[in-house]
C-alpha cells in the first residue's frame, strides 16, 4: 500500500483566507485534506488528497462510542526566504505509531505518512500565513470507522490530515501564565493511556480545566494519579522547573506524554551545558524550593506555545510567584532558539528542520 | 425545548430483518433513529425521528479528536402477550446525566429523552425479535459536534438514539466464563472518568482485553488503578463474589461504573434476605477465600449478559476454579429472576418495568 501513489483532486472553488491578525487556533481549515483508508483484509489503501469536506459516518461508527482514535499536532513555518519548514516531523510520526500500539490501531508507514503530509502542505502552501509568529497547524489523526457496537478493536480506520492556519500564540510577546495545581481530578495514570495521544485523555481533562479557568487560571498543573504528589504536565504541555541552577522535568513514567518540544528542550539544554535532570519531582519539593528562594523559573513546552513561562502557581491556599511573574532567562533563550530554528533565522545544529522541496 | 413535539419522518424503504438465530450484537440497526441537537445559544432543539442514515461530520469535529462523548445501553423486551418492556430506563437517563456532568456536556431532560426513546422503539416495534432471550438493544449517545481543534468543552452536541436487534446472549443456556486478572493495564482511576459511561474508558480497555483474549480468557478482571490490589469490574460488567455465604461487590469509589443491573442485584439479594455487602475487596482476599474453600460463587452483572457466572479466574500463576466451573445457585436465581421480570413472566415487586403503551 505504501507504494501506492497519492491521488490529488483539487478543489474547484477556494475558500477565503482570514487576515493574519484574525487567525484563531483550530477554527479555519484549508482547501484540502488527506485521507487513507484501512480495512482488515486490505491494510492501508487509497491514499488521496481531496477537497476539504465533511465525512459521512454511520451513527454506530465505533469512534463515536468507544473513542478508539489517536492524533498528532505539528506545524509548518514559512521562512523569509519563502521556504516551508517542518520541525522534527518524524518524531510526530514515531509517536503516532506508539499511540497506535497502545490503542490497538494498526501501525502506519511513518515515511509514507510524512510524505503525504508534505504533499498536502504543498497543495495548500498559499494557506501558510507569513506574519511573525504565525504558522500552519497540521493535524494528522486516525479514527476507527467500523459501524459496530461491540467493545473490540475496529476492523476499519481512516487516517486523515487536516490543516489550519494559526495566529501568533503570543500577540504581545512571550507572556507568563498563572496555573493551578489540580488536587481532585486526574488526567492519566500508569497503566492507562497517558503516554498515548488519544481522545480520552483530553476528554477527561475538560472538567479540571473548566474549574480552574473559572478561577482565573490559564492551565491545570496535573499531579500523578497514584499519589497526587508528583508533578506530571501543565495543561497540554510538558513542564520544567529551574531549581537552584538546575532544570528539572518529570521523568517519563507511562502517564506523561512525551512532547517533541520537551525532547528538543532537553537536547538544547545539554548542548548549552546547562544542568538538567529528568526525575520525579513532587509539588512539595517545588513549594519548598520556592520557600527557600530557589525556584528560579518554571515553564511549559508544547507545539502550540513552544515555551510558556509560568509566572504564578496556586497550590491549596498557597500562591507561588515565580521570577516576579516575569519570563525567565532560560525560558526566553529556549523560546528564541526554538522559534529561530523553526523560522529558519537561527542555526539548526541538530538538523531538526525538514524543508519542503 | 423539551416541550417541542418530536417530528417523525418515516423511512420509505424498509431494511430486511435478520433471522432470530442470525442476530449478532451491535451489527444490524433498525429503520429509524432519534436526533436532538444542541447549540450553546439555543439549548437542546429539533427533536426528530428520521430514517436511519449516516451523519455528516466536519473532519475537525471535536468528538473525533478529544472524545467528549457519553453513551448508555439498555434493552426493550417483547413479552409473550406482545407487550414491550423497558427495564428501569429512568436509571439509564439518570446515569447519562451523571456522565454528562463529568464530561462537561449539557444535561438533558431525562423524562423527555425517555419519551423520545419510547417513541422511537414504537416506530421500530416490528424490529424487536421474539425468540427466547432476544431483545432490542437501545443505544442513546451524545457526541460533541463543534468543528474546532481547541481542547475545551464543545459548544454543539447531538443526542442520538439507535436501535439494534440482538440475539440471545446464552445460546446454550447460561454458561460460566474464564477470566484473567489484569496486572499491568488500568481501565480507570479515582479522579478520572471511570464512573462515567464515556468513550475513553472503553478505548483504554482494548489492549488488556486483546491480550487476555489471546490467552483464551473471555474477560479482564480489573484491579484498582492506585494499588492494583482491589477488584473493580470484570470486562464491561460489575462483579460479585460469594464468600462464606455472603455476597460481596466492590463499593462505588469513583472509578467503578454504577451498573443498573448491579443496583438491581443488590435490591433482589436484600429482598431475599441474602447477606450482601458493598466494600473494598482485594484480589488477595478472593484468592485466600478460594484456598480456604470459601469462594462459593463469582459472577458479573450487566445489561448485555444480565448475569455472567465466572467459572475460572487466572491470577499471576494461579488458577482459581469456582464452583467446579459451574453456574452457582445465586447467579442462576438472579439470572432467572431478572430475565423473568424483563420478559414479563415473573412478578415485578419493585415496579422495574416500564411498558410501552
Ligand atoms: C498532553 C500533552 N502533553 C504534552 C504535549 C506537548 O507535546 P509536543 O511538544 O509534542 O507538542 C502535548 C501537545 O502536543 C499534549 O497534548
Ligand atoms: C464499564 C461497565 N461496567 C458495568 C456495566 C454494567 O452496567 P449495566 O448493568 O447498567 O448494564 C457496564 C455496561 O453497561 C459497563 O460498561
Amino acid at each position: 500500500m505504501t507504494q501506492e501513489a497519492i491521488s490529488i483532486t483539487k478543489a474547484t472553488t477556494k475558500k477565503e483566507k482570514p487576515a493574519s491578525d484574525q487567525l484563531v487556533f483550530g477554527r479555519t481549515f484549508t482547501d484540502h485534506m488527506f485521507i487513507l483508508d484501512y480495512e482488515e483484509e486490505k491494510g492501508w489503501f487509497d491514499p488521496r488528497i481531496v477537497p476539504y469536506q465533511p465525512i459521512s459516518l454511520d451513527p454506530a461508527t465505533m469512534v463515536l462510542h468507544y473513542g478508539q482514535t489517536v492524533f498528532e499536532g505539528m506545524k509548518a513555518y514559512l521562512t523569509d526566504q519563502g521556504d516551508v519548514n517542518l520541525f522534527r516531523p518524524e518524531k510526530n510520526m514515531e509517536r503516532l505509531n506508539r499511540s497506535n500500539e497502545r490503542m490497538c490501531i494498526p501501525s502506519i508507514d511513518e515515511e509514507f505518512a510524512l510524505e503525504a503530509i508534505k504533499q498536502l502542505v504543498k497543495v495548500d502552501k498559499d494557506w501558510i500565513p507569513s506574519a511573525p509568529g504565525t504558522s500552519l497547524y497540521i493535524r494528522p489523526f486516525i479514527i476507527s470507522t467500523q459501524p459496530y457496537l461491540g467493545v473490540a478493536p475496529s476492523k476499519r480506520y481512516k487516517f486523515m490530515v487536516i490543516l489550519s492556519p494559526v495566529g501568533a500564540y503570543y500577540k504581545e510577546g512571550i507572556n507568563p501564565i498563572k496555573i493551578a495545581v489540580e488536587n481532585e481530578f486526574v488526567r492519566a495514570v500508569k497503566g492507562g493511556t497517558g503516554e498515548a495521544k488519544t481522545a480520552g485523555n483530553y476528554a477527561s481533562s475538560l472538567k479540571a480545566q473548566k474549574t480552574v479557568a473559572e478561577k482565573g487560571y490559564a492551565q491545570v498543573l496535573w499531579l500523578d494519579g497514584l499519589e497526587k504528589k508528583y508533578v506530571e504536565e501543565v495543561g497540554s504541555m510538558n513542564v520544567f522547573f529551574k531549581i537552584d541552577g538546575e532544570i528539572v522535568t518529570p521523568e517519563l513514567n507511562g502517564s506523561i506524554l512525551e512532547g517533541v518540544t520537551r525532547n528538543s528542550v532537553l537536547q538544547l539544554l545539554k548542548y548549552w551545558n546547562i544542568p538538567v535532570s529528568q526525575r520525579k519531582i513532587s509539588i512539595e519539593e517545588v513549594y519548598q524550593a520556592y520557600k527557600a528562594g530557589k525556584l528560579e523559573e518554571a515553564f511549559g513546552s508544547g507545539t502550540a506555545a513552544v515555551i510558556s513561562p509560568i509566572g504564578q502557581l496556586a497550590w491549596k491556599d498557597e500562591t507561588v510567584t515565580i521570577n516576579n511573574g516575569k519570563t525567565g532567562e532560560i525560558a526566553k533563550r529556549l523560546y528564541d532558539t526554538l522559534t529561530g530554528i523553526q523560522y529558519g533565522v537561527k542555526e539548526d545544529p541538530f538538523n531538526w528542520i525538514s524543508k519542503l522541496d
